[in-house]
């Protein structure tokens, strides 16, 4: 029976997953639903295997998941319960779950040591130093994710407010936005008051268009997000001695150069890879030598 | 029938009443509890009545309440259905609610032109210029109330796990949140994920604390905190044109004026009297005049 290597990127939108045969050559693919382990878990194991099908459909095989060897990078592993509950239930010959940002880190930098720094909704550094892994901020909106798109949202938000009042002068960006709340404070506020961090985000996109152009509130902003990412980084390169590659991911991650310290945009590299093509990695890497010792 | 002036000073944990003779004299006060008429409208009712009988009762007169002639400043007055709803339910000859803002105003400046800082769990600032009120700030914790007790707080919180993931230094200050926390990030997020505007400002007096002993992370919030408020007054001064009373209410009013600019320090004066006195000289100034014609 041959062996084939799976590997999954998973989250709270859709689950992605990449098949590949025993020389690592990934021959398909397949995507499906959310797969958040957290929030529903038997949906989430019925994209990871709908995924899963669709990745062989794709290669041209009837699915073989009980001689599949699978890694799932998922949102919410670190949380016991909903791991022990998925893992029990997935059909493979062997799988484990990992964090998305482990998946992520092997995609980018592969088996040297190095850094990511996923910015997007929210920010969080994960690096590999002489083998070991760290991760470094991440703990989420409310007291943490200096930079993140969340919170350059809501400071956009806070903005127009605040130029309302003529506390701070109304620019185009405080005024695009204040125009889509019908220039009423009181709409931002109830629509602030609710926001998840994912709706905050949503206004991040104008702050740097609107900097782009010069709006003087939208460079204060990310003044202010590339500080809190430069602070991080530093505390990463003081464990890292500067070593390995740095590579930043996620929405915000082609935006935010040109507003970083010179001392971190001249270390910034390309990703080698994405987070599926991580999780395929580390699922021959996990299982292939198993497998060969079998066979 | 001779007739009486109240004043009512309500909020989220009592209700305090003052009783006034048609000369303007204070001749009873009385305290009950909590007064929120948009959470609980109808015990608000009971409390202000309440507080209304107890204040007859220290001037030693049977409580005469429809002979009563009352302002009631009380948080939440901005929401109309509220307001309604209570003051068709009050059993007083005559009877006004407003912001707990305006009679905190009219406690602490008067007749005159002038403005208040409220500095506690949020932040508002009111002013009267050539007669007009108006509202600077004060939207809430979410998107405003820069400076407040609640942000300062957030703030401190956010400093710990910067410090934990070393960041920022570890000072006095994270250390003693943290240790508060188990030295757990997680359970610092746990906390901040559903906590309050007032339960971030629990952590507010430690961090002026901290500060005095000249802790660097204390300090640098208080900074932050203190642009917040600088700003704003700056807005308020652009109006008055640097005229009047500057007055600062509330919890952090006392411990604030050290850490901001020169220019604003310089002009603040004490208030003249509190909330409650307020509202029994708008209690006289809306209805005694008129009470005279009649008699």
């Amino acid at each position: 029976m041959t062996p084939y290597f799976l590997g999954i990127d998973g989250g709270g939108t859709s689950c992605r997953a990449a098949l590949a045969d025993g020389s690592g050559t990934v021959i398909g693919r397949g995507r499906s639903g959310a797969s958040n382990i957290l929030t529903d878990p038997d949906t989430a194991l019925k994209h990871i295997v709908e995924a899963s099908e669709l990745a062989f459909q794709e290669a041209g095989i009837s699915p073989q998941l009980t001689s599949t060897f699978a890694i799932l990078g998922l949102a919410g592993n670190n949380v016991g319960d909903a791991v022990n509950y998925v893992k029990a239930r997935l059909p493979f010959a062997g799988a484990d779950i990992v964090s998305d940002g482990m998946i992520a880190l092997q995609g980018a930098i592969g088996d040297e040591d190095g850094t990511i720094g996923i910015v997007g909704t929210g920010t969080v550094y994960i690096l590999r130093h002489k083998g070991r892994l760290r991760s470094i901020a991440g703990w989420g909106f409310h007291v943490s994710d200096l930079g993140s798109g969340a919170r350059l949202g809501q400071m956009a938000l806070q903005e127009c407010l605040l130029a309302y009042d003529r506390i701070h002068p109304m620019t185009g960006l405080s005024q695009t936005i204040l125009a889509e709340f019908g220039g009423r404070p009181e709409t931002v506020v109830e629509f602030a008051r609710l926001a998840k961090p994912g709706e905050f985000g949503r206004y991040t996109p104008r702050v740097f268009e609107f900097a782009g152009r010069g709006d003087e509130v939208a460079l204060r902003i990310l003044k202010t997000g590339a500080v809190g990412i430069d602070e991080a980084l530093d505390a990463v390169e003081a464990i890292t001695g500067g070593n390995g590659k740095l590579c930043l991911l996620g929405g915000l991650a082609p935006l935010y150069p040109p507003f970083l310290a010179e001392r971190h945009r001249l270390r910034l590299s390309d990703p080698l890879a994405d987070a599926l093509t991580g999780a395929v990695a580390l699922a021959l890497k996990t299982y292939g030598a198993a497998v060969e010792v079998e066979a």
